[in-house]
């Protein structure tokens, strides 16, 4: 998404490093505190983030345009998803933790004690997105699962919503000190790209989270590769989340799907990284009606504003695009920020990669196919994912096997009968997906996963139990000294 | 290390490309074989090695110079590794599967059924190391935790020893047969850099696996992440893994640290990637014995011939350069492959990262610290490796706990009172560790952990018990169709 330059807090180089810089300072003291200590502190910030009230979220809906009770549940994830992370790191069985006792009389080698756990990866830089305010922005996903790792957090700010994010880095700061968390533990940032372009390059950086465009992330990711100690760098970026629909499901639930899609499309002004752009299905008078009824209902309901000009101004620049686009029929679209569909044969939609890209925004294209082999190809063509969709009754299940193992190919969630927006915050959630949909597939951003992260693995070989790392303290022990 | 170019065997770019097309048109079906099948070829693999008997052996030593008894032992850990991995996946447990049943009453919104398992990435290049032609070359850990996670192979084979590179490889084509496995499933291609390259570039290429040079693995890392779609690289690079040697076990045990060290440092002509390179001592009387101790009993080995002429030409030309350095004391080298120790006082040291580079061979430099704050400055300053080791007795506990942050912080596995050569094949196992020992800190070469570089994680939504992988089928189903 755009990022506006304009407001006036921006961070000088000098500021950015020395953030950094104490980020750095706090990094072996944070990661040394007791796990509890930690889930103290992220449950803390999620009660700081509650007691700022109705004015943290009037705040957020004057700069976001997000209506109050989106914002208000926003919160309510947020901090569910502290409380989460909290709740994980009480116990270890997320260290995956692998003890092997010695045995001095194995034959023809004695066997060493080797003990292997997880520890932090040193300061992470979270860049904030502009769509959630909260739950991926400051007091977001990356912030949780990058502090319950054991890893200072310096969050750059999304220019889109100052106010917002400085209540809730006070927020956290204020729980900080509560919770004596080592000083520089959590910091912020403010500006544009060449803030984030410091933030990346910072030598005290060692991971990065990102949510927000292609463009931004592989920028991104490039810098921290190009680096000569590159970090990893888990950038969530675009999607357009194709949705399959099988002849037996637009026959037995054709009202279902126009109803159920047509929310999908434009719930939020279809500022989610999950809305499903891209609607499949075989050509016909069935889907003729599918694609009627989604389009009869996007007119029915009223344009929300969007997040800022910025993506504003780019979704309707890329309507105007499809609308002069002669390949392409319009069913409805409007010179505004409205939900649009259009439709297209899928000859064309393979032929050409810029019809598959995303259009941040509530607009889709459904997609015409010949019979099921081209729908096949179809999902061949479509690069990686946050989601794929299929849509059957008993009657498609072949055509659903056929599919299925380019929908998993593509992506990290693959729904049946259902619609991809409405991302749940637990332990099997996977959002995440190949390239472009993210910069590494073998990660999550949502869910308890997401803190595999912030974290590599260390094994301890013959020490002595006072000297591991808790988690390690089982078993038969070496004896001391070996 | 550098690579012979001299062997008559490079594959066109034309031949790359086209195992790489098998390799991708295999991915599917053999990641849609039964984990047992996959476990079954793994097995088959390792008894065809062994069927090779002693003809492969005698390869191996005529191409690599590598002593009979050494490679008799290669192969036996080559061969266990194979079948580890085949027991690892027997059973699920390595594949973290969370299971969350759908609860249609949960309020405000309905719980969906969502289920997570890890799934293969797709055909893995492998390019096999020089020092290792079994257990880190074609039949090696790379190639058996790729396939071991459903991954095709393409090994590109070092040219050092290209013969037994053929016998391996054909072993294991000669498996995949008998197993029924899908013809493209294993490949392997012949060259130098320029071969390396197309590989590390062939859009059917996921990710990849390497041990050898910073040099060549930072060239394929940069490579990986500049394609359109970039990938993986897990390269095992450089380390000299420093051994620290506190006051109380100098005194205590300094004829038994001179043995231990001595013989670790010359262990296969120090062609071990995890070879003692960097010795940290106090000072003092205690130090200069030790130091005179391990120069006695360099003298007093046999040079070894090492693997190839461009390895042995790199050692002697280093040795030539730290011979030169009038800020070094040299206390035994020769002007040939024999093993050589230097010392230096630990100002030095710090402020010249030329010396703490890694020279491959059987050479150590010892680091004088006037105390124990500088010894501390020294292991801050060292960057990352694959090891870090210790010896303390109950008097240095304190100097112990200074030092442990900074061993942890730099490497994958931290040794009390050891020596870090000898990697053991295990679950607890890490072998890897924070750049430049790595370009992925997050993962292991060697262990059953190794599996984990070559999948990632997918979430099934809503899907019927049927369409579902096996690891999946279990807990209360959705119902079908939804």
């Amino acid at each position: 998404m755009p990022e506006l330059v304009s407001h006036p807090i921006v961070s000088t180089s000098q500021e950015i490093a020395s953030v950094c810089q104490a980020a750095s300072q706090a990094a072996q003291p944070y990661a040394a505190l007791p796990a509890r200590d930690r889930a103290r502190f992220l449950d803390r910030i999620a009660q700081q983030l509650e007691c700022l009230g109705e004015a943290l979220l009037q705040t957020a809906n004057r700069e976001t345009s997000l209506p109050l009770a989106r914002l208000t549940g926003e919160r309510s994830r947020a901090c569910a998803q502290l409380r989460m992370f909290g709740a994980l790191i009480r116990h270890d069985a997320w260290l995956d933790v692998r003890i092997e006792p010695g045995d001095p009389a194995r034959h023809p080698v004695a066997k060493l004690d080797l003990r292997r756990t997880q520890i932090p990866l040193g300061p992470v830089a979270v860049f904030a997105a502009s769509n959630f305010p909260f739950a991926f922005s400051v007091p977001g996903g990356d912030t949780a699962s990058a502090l319950a790792a054991g890893c200072p957090v310096v969050v750059k700010a999304h220019p889109g919503h100052p106010e917002t994010s400085r209540l809730a880095a006070e927020a956290i700061l204020r729980a900080a000190r509560d919770c004596g968390v080592p000083e520089g533990t959590f910091g912020i940032v403010w500006g544009g790209p060449e803030t984030g372009r410091a933030l990346a390059l910072d030598n005290n950086v060692y991971a990065v989270g990102f949510t927000g465009s292609l463009r931004a992330g592989r920028t991104l990711f490039d810098l921290a590769a190009g680096r000569r100690r590159p970090i990893p760098v888990y950038a969530e970026m675009g999607s357009v989340n194709p949705l399959f629909v099988l002849p037996g499901a637009l026959v037995a639930r054709g009202e279902a799907l126009a109803q159920g899609y047509s929310d999908s499309l434009s719930l939020g002004a279809g500022q989610f990284c999950t809305n499903p752009g891209v609607l499949v299905g075989l050509e016909g008078l069935a889907f003729e009606t599918l694609i009627d009824n989604v389009a009869e209902r996007l007119k029915r309901i009223d344009p929300s504003p969007m997040l800022y000009d910025g993506i504003c101004d780019a979704y309707v620049a890329g309507i105007g695009r499809l609308y002069e686009d002669r390949r392409l029929v319009c069913h409805f679209a409007s010179d505004g920020t409205a939900a649009a569909l259009f439709s297209v044969d899928a000859a064309t939609f393979l032929s050409d990669p810029i019809l598959r890209e995303e259009l941040f925004g509530p607009a889709a294209i459904a997609v015409r196919c010949v019979n099921l082999d081209q729908m096949r190809q179809v999902a061949e063509v479509l690069e990686g994912q946050l989601t794929a969709t299929v849509h059957f009754e008993d009657s498609d299940v072949e055509a659903v096997r056929m599919l299925l193992p380019n929908l998993v190919r593509m992506a990290g969630r693959i729904v049946a009968n259902g619609f991809p927006t409405g991302v749940e915050v637990s332990p099997a959630m996977q959002h995440g997906g190949p390239f472009p949909a993210t910069t590494d597939s073998r990660s999550t951003s949502v869910g308890t996963a997401a803190i595999l992260r912030f974290v590599r693995p260390v094994a301890f070989q013959d020490f002595p139990s006072s000297m591991l790392p808790t988690e390690l303290r089982y078993g038969e022990l070496a004896e001391f000294p070996a």
